[in-house]
C-alpha cells in the first residue's frame, strides 16, 4: 500500500525520457556547466563546454543502456563476452550523437549558445587502449554487435596510461606518457561496488576434503579489480551494451603481515603499487614475450571478467549445466587465453564440478581469434614464471596437456615429434607454454582473420592442429565500422551516398554501397565526388599546414601511408621510393618536369619505444623531408610529411583526404624452403657490388618463376603466400572513403580484389599478371636505382650517416629479410601505374567510386555476423524502443 | 548584438537557482540516482542512495560557492590564506544541509521516496585527512570563517588515504588503510585546470645575469599538484568559501631522459610513483623528524598553495607592494613553515624583487600558531635532507638566519649561548634546521592556542623569542564549532536550547547560551533536558551493543575518554582506576554494592603505528573489559568498553551521550626543577617495596606544598604549569553538550574553569581546593592500591603477563614520568566526587545546564574573530543573497 506507493512515486520521477529539443539540450548543457563541470558562467573554457557537452551526452547514453541491460536481464538470451586486452575506441562524442541519431539537434543547440559543435568536439583526447589494427577491430566490432543487437559485452583493462604519445623532436620520436584520464572521462561510468579479488603468487598444497584430493591454493598477493563501464550505443536502435573495463586497486582486506611488520607509511605505499597492474599498455603490436608485469594483467583481467561473467550466470541460474547454452566466451589473439585454464579452476576448486564436468563446459564456451602470422611469433610463458605467479593454473595446464597428450597418442600414435609440436607444453632449455596451443585445445574454433591468413594457419602456423582438427579452422575475414569509418569521419560523402542511393539504410547494411556501381561513370556524380574529395584535401592540408608547416598544393595526389611503424610494413620502401622520385625529378629537364604529376607523401605511424630500426625510419622521414620539403628545384612536385601522434581521430582526418594509400607490406611470395635459400645466397654474395646485382635480379625472377609455377600447381594463387599481415584493416577503411589502393596482395586485399577487381587497384608483388611488365623494364635498371637511393641513404646525402648506417644494413648485402630490394621495382611500377591513373581523373574518378561500392563485405557487420551465426551460436536481443 | 544575445541567452539558464520544494529535491534526487550514480531505478542500495542525496545537495553548494567566489574576485577585500597539513573534516552531508539551512526539507523529500534521510547520512565515510585535535581544529575554524563571512582559503594535502582505520582483533589494534576516496567523493570538486609543477632536487649554481651574481636553481625533479576544491558552506549566510586540497600527479613534461634510456614500461611506472608524496597521511599526531617523504609533502604543499596564492593576486594586481595589504598568511603549526623560505625564493628568484624588498613582504604577511608543549617536540629538519631534497631553500634559511643573527649581535652583544638557541640552524653532530625559530623569524605574531599554553611559551617552550620580541607573541584559546557539535550532532539538545533561549540565533552567536544560566534549576528543564540525554544514552547504548556485544544499562553513569592513545593523555591511569574500581567493587558485601554508582566506561582512540606502549594500553583496555564485562558478581555496576575507529562521526555519536569524560592528561604541577629533582629520587628508591610507598606519598604532599606556595607567590596559579596539552578542544564539545568534565587544570581546562566555576567539573591534580580532602584521606591506602592494581596487570591478573611487562614499567620503579601514581589519590578521590555528584541527580544536572550555558566562550567563532581582528587584520565580506 503505503510502500507501493513510494516507490511508484520514486520510478515516476525516473520514467521520463530526457527531451532532445534545441531548448532542453542547451539547459542540459549549461547546467552541466554549472554542476558538473562546476564552472561560473563568467569562466569556462572550450574544454570545458565539451565537458558539460559530454555529460549530457552521457545522460542520454545512461538512459538507453539501463534499458538494454534490463531487457537483456529478463530476455535471458545467450550472452557473448568479447575478452581483449585491447581497445582502440578513439573518440567517443562525435560516434555517440551520430548512433543516438541527435548529432543535428546538438549542433543546432551550440549554434545557439554561441558555440561551434565542431570546435568542442576536436577538445576530446582519444581513449588509445590499444596499439594498432587488433585494438581498433574490438572497437569496431564494438559498434556492430551493439549496431546489430547482439546480447554482448566487452571485457579489457583500463589503462591508467594508454599507448603513448608520440613527440617528434628534432625528427626523433619520443615516447610521453599518455594522460588521458587526467582530465576525466565522462564517457566511463565507475562501478565502484562491482568489485571482484584477483589473486596472485602463493602455494598449492593437497588436502583431504572427505577423502577426496584435492589442491588448495594459498594465493601470496591479493589485487581488487573494479569495473568501469562505458557504454556502446548502437545505430538505429535503442541498444547500447558495456564495455566493462577493470582497473587495479588495491584490496582493502585486512593484511595484517605487511602492516604490522614495520613501517605503516612505506607499506601503504607499496600497497598502491597494485595499481600498476593496470596503469601501462604494453607499446608492442605484436608480442610481449615473458614479462611479469604483462602475465600478471593476462591474468587479473580474465580473472575479474570471469568472475563477472559467473556472477551473473549464477544470478539467474541454478545448476552449471546451461553454462554453454547461455554463454559463449570470446578469445581475441591469445592474450587473454588463460581465461580457459582460470575457467577450469573456478569450475573444479570453488564450484566443485569435477575434471570432467569442468572441461566438458569449457570446450564448450571458447573460441579463439588468432591475428598471428608466424609460427615464430605466437605467444609463450616460461613455466617458472606461471609457477610463481599462478601455481595453480600451471596444475590445471599440465593436467588439461596431460588428457590432450593422452588422447592424441591413442589417435596419431607415437609420433614424437608430431606431440611435441602440439604440445601445450614446450620442453626445451627454457621450458614454456604456448597460449596459442592452451587457447586452441581448449576452443571448439578457431578464426583467421582473412581467407588468406586461413591459409597460412593451415599451411604453416597451425599445420599440425588444422590437420588433427580440420572442423576446427574458420575465417571471418576481419571489418570496420561505417558509422566512424564514412558516417562520422566523412560526413559530406556519407550524405552524398545517401542521396544516390537515395536511403540511409547503407548505415546499417553496407552491401546497399554495391548500389553506386550503377553510377560509377555518371558525371553529375563525378563532380559531386570530387567536390567532397577536395573539401577532404583541403582539410587535411589544413591540418599538416598546422603540424609542419608546410604547405601542400591541392591539386596533388595525396599519398597515405599510415600504420604503426615496422620493417615489414615498408615504410622504409615507400621512403625509397620517394627519394627516387625526388632523384629522378632533380635530373629532368623542365619538358620531364612538366609532365611529373604532383605528389604530398604523408607517413604518419608510431615505433614501438624498443624498436630501434622504425625509429629509424621516422628519423629517417624527416631527413628526407627536410631535405626536399625545402629543395626549390623541387617545388610543389614532391612533398614529404610525416604526421605525428597518428592515432583513431587523425585517422579519421587523413583518410577521407587521402586520394592513394600505401599498404606495401612485405608478402614473401616464395615458399618458405626457397625463401631460406635466397636468403643464403645473398648472404653468400657480396650485394654492394653493383655488378653483382644483375645476378641478384635474375635470381629474383628466377624465384618469381618458381612460385607461379607453383601458385599454377595450386590453382589458387594467394596459398602459398606467406605475408606479414594477416588481415589488415587500414586498406577497408580508405576503400570505403574512395581512396584508391596501392598494395601487395595479402591479407584482406586479397578479398578486396575480389570485389572491386585487380582493375581498380595498383597492385605489385607476386602478382602474375605484374611479371610481363616486370620482365619488359630493363633488367639492370631497378635494383641499380635500388642500390643507389639506400647509398644516398648510407653515404649521408640527408645528414646523419652513421645514425643511418643500422637502417642500409637492413636491406643491403643479403640482409634484406623483407625482400624491398626484390620488389622495388614493382613497387615503382605500381607507383608509375598510380601517377598515369591521376592524369586521367575521369579513370581516377570511376576507380574512387568503384571502390567505395565494393567495400560492402569489409563491414565489421558482416563480420559479426559470420561470428555471431557460425562461432557464438548467439541471436540478436533488441530491446523496444 | 548577435554574440551578446547568444551570451545571455547562455546565462539565461544559469540564472535560476535551483529550487528547494520537496519535489523539486526529489526529482533532482532521482536524476542523480540515474544519470550520475547511472543506477537503474531497481537496483540501487541507499549507499546509492546517499551518493544521489549528496550529488543533489553539492549542486546547490556550488551555486552558492561559485557566487561567493565572483563575489570576492569583485570586491578584492584582504585575503586568509590558511595553511594546515591536516584537516579532519568527518562527514560532509549533514552538515551542508543545516548549513544550507535545508536539512528538513530534504528530510520531507526522502520520506516521500521513501528513504530515511538518517540512514542515508550514515553511509557517508569520515573524511579523515589529519590526526586529531589540530586537525580537527583546522576543520571547525574553517566553518567559522565561512559562517563570519570572512574571505578565507583552506590550503592543505589531499591524501588518497587519510588517517589508518583502527581494526580491533583479539584486543589489539591493527591498521588499515583508510580508503576513503575508492567510492568517490562527491564533496570535492576536481579543477583539473588548476595544476603547478613543483620542483625537488637538483642543484643551485652561480650565474652572472647582467652582472648581477644571481643563484639559479635546476631541479631534478618535476611533480604536478592538481587541485581539488572543497566547498566549505557557512551558517545562515550564502558565503561558502574553498578548502582546496592538492594532490600529486605525474608530470607531463617531456622527460628524455627517463624515457629514452630504457624500459618505457617501468619509466611509466616509476613516474606514477610521483602521486606518493600525496598518497597517505603520517600517523602521529605529534612530531615526525627527518622523513624524506614528509619533507616532500610539507613543500609540495606549500609551493602548489603559494603559487595558487600568487597567481590570484597578479590577477588583479601589477606590484608586490600591495602584496601585504591583500594577502594574510596563516601557518597552522610548523609544518607550513617552509612557505616563508619558498615565498622569499618566488619573490627574489622568479619575481626578481630583491632580497631587501622581498623580506620586507615576506614579514609582514606570515602568522604562525604553535600547537607544540615541550621545546623537545619541535620539528627539525637534517640540513643533510633539505639540502638534497631544496637545495635552493637551503641557500635561503641560511642567509635569512645570517641577517637574523647579525641583527641579534647588534642588540644583545655576543652572547653565543642565546644566539645559538635562537639561531634557526642547530649546529651539532647532525645539523639541523629549527622550523619553528624559522617561522618565528619570520612571522609578524606568533600564537599558542590556550592562556595556560601562551604561559608556557613564555616560560619554556619559546622563553628566548619571547624575551627578545614580546610583543610578537600572543594567543588564542581554540573554539569548536558548535554547527557540527551541537547542531549536527545533537539536534534535540539543539532545539531544547533554541526553546528555552527563545532564538536560534546562538547558532552564530555562542554568547548567548549563558542566558541558559537563568533556567539552570528549573524543573520543567531539567525534565526536558533529562529526557534528551537519555535517548541521546540510548542511542550510543545501542552503538555499544552493535559494536562490541555489550549491555549497558542506561541508569549507568557513561563515563567517556576518547582521544588519541597517547602515554600523556594517561588512558592507563583512566584503566588503572577501573581496575581499583572492580577490585573494591569484588571485595564488597552486597549492602555496599546497593551504594555503588554503576558506571559505563568507555574508551576509544586510536594508537600511532609505531606506538608500542600506546598499543598495549589498548590491549590492556581490551583484557580487563573481558574480565570486568564477564563477571556475574559485578554486574551492571561496572561495565568497561572500547569504542574501535574512533574519529568524527564516531565522536558525534559518543559526546551526546555521554554523563561524563575525561581529560586527564599529565600536567607537572611542579617546577621543571622540582620534577627533575623528583623523579631523580624517586629513581633511587626503590618504589615495588610498599613499605617505600609511604615515603613516596609523603614526599608528594611536599611537592605539592612547594607549588601551592609558589602558585600564591604567582598568585597565577596557573601560571607555572607546565602541561602536556596545549589546548584540548575534545573537552569544549562535550562541555557544549551537557557533559560533565573530570579533568586536570591545564590547557583550556583553565579557561573552562573560569568559564563555568570549578565546583562544575571534577578537577583532581594541582588543585588548591583538593589539598585538604587528599589530607583528609588515609595517607597509606592510595599509594598502596596504585601499586596494587599495577602489579594485578603485572602479574597477569587479565591475561597477556609478558605481552604488559613493559607497561608496567612505565609506572613502576621511578619511571613515572607521566606521573600516574602521585595523581592516582587525586584522580580516584575526583571520581568518588563524580559519583556522589551523580546520585544527586538535581545537582548533576544542573551542572549540565551550566556547562552548557559556559561553553560560549570556546566556540571557534570567537577564536576566528580574535584572529580575524589582531592578527590577520581582515574583514567580513558577505556575499549578498
Ligand atoms: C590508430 C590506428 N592504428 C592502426 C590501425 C590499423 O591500421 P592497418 O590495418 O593499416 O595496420 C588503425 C586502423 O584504422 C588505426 O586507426
Ligand atoms: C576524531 C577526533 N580526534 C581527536 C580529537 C581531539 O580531542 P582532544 O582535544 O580531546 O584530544 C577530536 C575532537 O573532537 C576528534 O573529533
Amino acid at each position: 500500500g503505503d510502500g507501493k506507493a513510494r516507490v511508484e512515486r520514486m520510478f515516476g520521477f525516473m520514467d521520463r525520457f530526457l527531451k532532445n529539443d534545441p531548448i532542453s539540450l542547451q539547459k542540459d548543457i549549461m547546467d552541466h556547466v554549472e554542476y558538473t563541470v562546476a564552472r561560473s558562467r563568467f569562466s569556462f573554457d572550450d574544454f570545458e563546454a565539451y565537458q558539460a557537452l559530454a555529460h549530457s551526452v552521457r545522460d542520454r547514453l545512461i538512459e538507453r543502456w539501463h534499458d538494454t541491460q534490463l531487457f537483456f536481464k529478463r530476455k535471458d538470451p545467450k550472452r557473448i563476452y568479447f575478452l581483449s586486452l585491447e581497445y582502440l575506441m578513439g573518440r567517443s562524442l562525435s560516434n555517440s550523437v551520430i548512433n543516438l541519431g541527435i548529432r543535428d539537434q546538438y549542433a543546432d543547440a551550440l549554434t545557439q549558445l554561441g558555440f561551434e559543435y565542431e570546435v568542442l568536439a576536436e577538445q576530446e583526447g582519444d581513449a588509445a587502449l590499444g596499439n594498432g589494427g587488433l585494438a581498433r577491430l574490438s572497437a569496431c566490432q564494438m559498434d556492430s554487435m551493439a549496431t546489430l543487437d547482439y546480447p554482448a559485452w566487452g571485457y579489457g583493462l583500463r589503462y591508467q596510461y594508454g599507448l603513448f604519445r608520440q613527440v617528434i623532436l628534432d625528427g626523433y620520436q619520443h615516447e610521453q606518457p599518455d594522460f588521458w584520464l587526467n582530465f576525466g572521462n565522462p564517457w566511463e561510468i565507475e562501478r565502484i561496488h562491482v568489485t571482484y579479488p584477483v589473486k596472485f603468487y602463493g602455494t598449492v598444497h593437497e588436502e583431504d576434503v572427505n577423502g577426496v584430493k584435492t589442491q588448495v591454493w594459498v594465493p601470496g598477493e591479493t589485487v581488487e579489480a573494479v569495473a568501469y563501464d562505458n557504454p556502446i550505443p548502437g545505430y538505429g536502435t535503442r541498444n547500447t551494451i558495456t564495455l566493462r573495463l577493470w582497473a587495479a586497486k588495491p584490496s582493502d582486506q585486512i593484511d595484517m603481515e605487511s602492516y604490522n611488520t614495520g613501517d605503516y607509511i612505506n607499506a601503504v605505499v607499496n600497497r598502491q603499487g597494485a595499481e600498476s597492474i593496470s596503469s601501462v599498455l604494453y607499446p608492442d603490436d605484436r608480442s610481449h614475450q615473458g614479462k611479469e608485469l604483462r602475465l600478471k594483467q593476462q591474468y587479473f583481467f580474465v580473472c575479474a571478467s570471469l568472475q563477472d561473467v559467473i556472477r551473473r550466470f549464477k544470478d539467474t541460474h541454478d545448476s552449471f549445466d546451461e553454462f554453454p547454452e547461455k554463454i559463449a566466451l570470446q578469445l581475441n589473439d591469445t592474450h587473454p587465453s588463460l581465461a580457459t585454464a582460470e575457467l577450469m579452476r573456478v569450475l573444479i576448486d570453488e564450484e566443485n564440478l569435477g575434471w570432467d564436468k569442468a572441461w566438458n563446459i569449457v570446450c564448450k564456451v571458447f573460441s579463439f581469434t588468432t591475428h598471428t602470422v608466424a609460427p615464430e611469433a605466437l605467444e609463450k610463458v616460461p613455466v617458472d614464471l606461471m609457477a610463481s605467479l599462478l601455481p595453480r593454473h600451471l596444475q590445471i595446464i599440465y593436467d588439461i596437456n596431460h588428457n590432450f597428450i593422452e588422447e592424441l597418442k591413442k589417435k596419431v600414435g607415437l609420433d614424437y615429434n608430431r606431440l611435441s609440436r602440439l604440445s601445450i607444453v614446450e620442453e626445451g632449455a627454457v621450458k614454456n607454454i604456448r597460449m596459442a596451443n592452451l587457447a586452441i585445445v581448449c576452443s571448439h574454433t578457431v578464426d583467421g582473420v582473412s581467407k588468406s591468413h586461413s591459409e597460412l594457419l593451415k599451411t604453416r602456423v597451425f599445420k599440425d592442429f588444422c590437420e588433427l582438427w580440420p572442423q576446427k579452422f574458420h575465417y571471418k575475414t576481419n571489418g570496420v565500422t561505417q558509422r566512424r569509418w564514412l558516417v562520422v569521419s566523412n560526413p559530406s560523402l556519407s550524405s552524398l551516398i545517401s542521396k544516390w542511393l537515395g536511403t540511409e539504410a547503407w548505415i546499417r547494411d553496407m552491401d546497399l554501397l554495391a548500389g553506386l556501381q550503377e553510377h560509377a561513370a555518371n558525371t553529375d556524380l563525378h563532380e559531386e565526388w570530387n567536390k567532397v574529395r577536395q573539401v577532404n584535401k583541403m582539410r587535411l592540408a589544413e591540418y599538416i599546414e598546422a603540424m609542419s608547416g608546410v604547405k601542400v598544393s591541392l591539386n596533388a595526389m595525396f599519398d597515405v601511408h599510415v600504420k604503426r611503424i615496422h620493417e615489414y610494413k615498408r615504410q622504409f620502401l615507400n621512403l625509397l621510393g620517394i627519394i627516387y622520385r625526388y632523384d629522378c625529378i632533380k635530373n629532368m629537364d623542365k619538358k620531364d618536369k612538366s609532365k611529373v604529376v604532383p605528389r604530398v607523401c604523408i607517413i604518419g605511424g608510431k615505433a614501438a619505444p624498443g624498436y630501434e630500426i622504425a625509429k629509424k625510419i621516422i628519423k629517417l622521414c624527416h631527413a628526407v623531408a627536410e631535405k626536399i620539403n625545402n629543395d626549390p628545384d623541387i617545388g610543389d612536385l614532391l612533398k614529404l610529411v610525416f604526421i605525428p601522434d597518428y592515432n583513431v581521430s587523425v585517422a579519421e582526418l587523413v583518410i577521407p583526404g587521402a586520394d592513394l594509400s600505401q599498404h606495401i607490406r612485405s608478402t614473401s611470395y616464395c615458399l618458405c624452403m626457397l625463401k631460406a635459400f635466397h636468403l643464403m645466397l645473398l648472404t653468400c654474395l657480396n650485394f654492394r657490388h653493383i655488378i653483382l646485382c644483375e645476378f641478384y635480379f635474375f635470381f629474383n625472377l628466377f624465384i618469381i618463376r618458381i612460385s607461379i609455377y607453383l601458385s599454377v600447381i595450386n590453382t589458387e594463387i594467394w596459398c602459398s603466400t606467406a605475408g606479414h599481415e594477416a588481415s589488415g584493416t587500414g586498406c577497408m577503411k580508405f576503400l570505403m572513403n574512395g581512396c584508391l589502393l596501392l598494395a601487395t596482395a595479402d591479407g584482406s586485399t586479397v578479398e578486396i580484389i575480389e570485389e572491386i577487381g585487380s582493375e581498380n587497384m595498383f597492385l605489385f608483388g607476386a602478382r602474375v599478371h605484374e611479371v610481363p611488365a616486370l620482365r619488359e623494364s630493363s633488367p639492370l635498371k631497378v635494383p641499380l636505382q635500388f642500390a643507389r637511393v639506400v647509398r644516398m641513404v648510407g653515404d649521408g646525402y640527408f645528414g646523419f650517416q652513421d645514425y643511418f648506417a643500422s637502417l642500409c644494413d637492413k636491406v643491403e648485402g643479403g640482409n634484406d629479410f623483407y625482400l624491398l630490394a626484390s620488389d622495388f621495382e614493382s613497387y615503382l611500377e605500381a607507383q608509375a601505374a598510380a601517377d598515369r591513373a591521376f592524369v586521367d581523373q575521369e579513370k581516377w574518378t570511376r576507380m574512387s567510386i568503384l571502390s567505395t561500392a565494393g567495400s560492402g563485405r569489409f563491414s565489421s557487420d558482416r563480420t559479426i555476423e559470420e561470428y555471431a551465426e557460425t562461432t557464438w551460436g548467439i541471436e540478436p536481443c533488441r530491446c523496444p524502443s
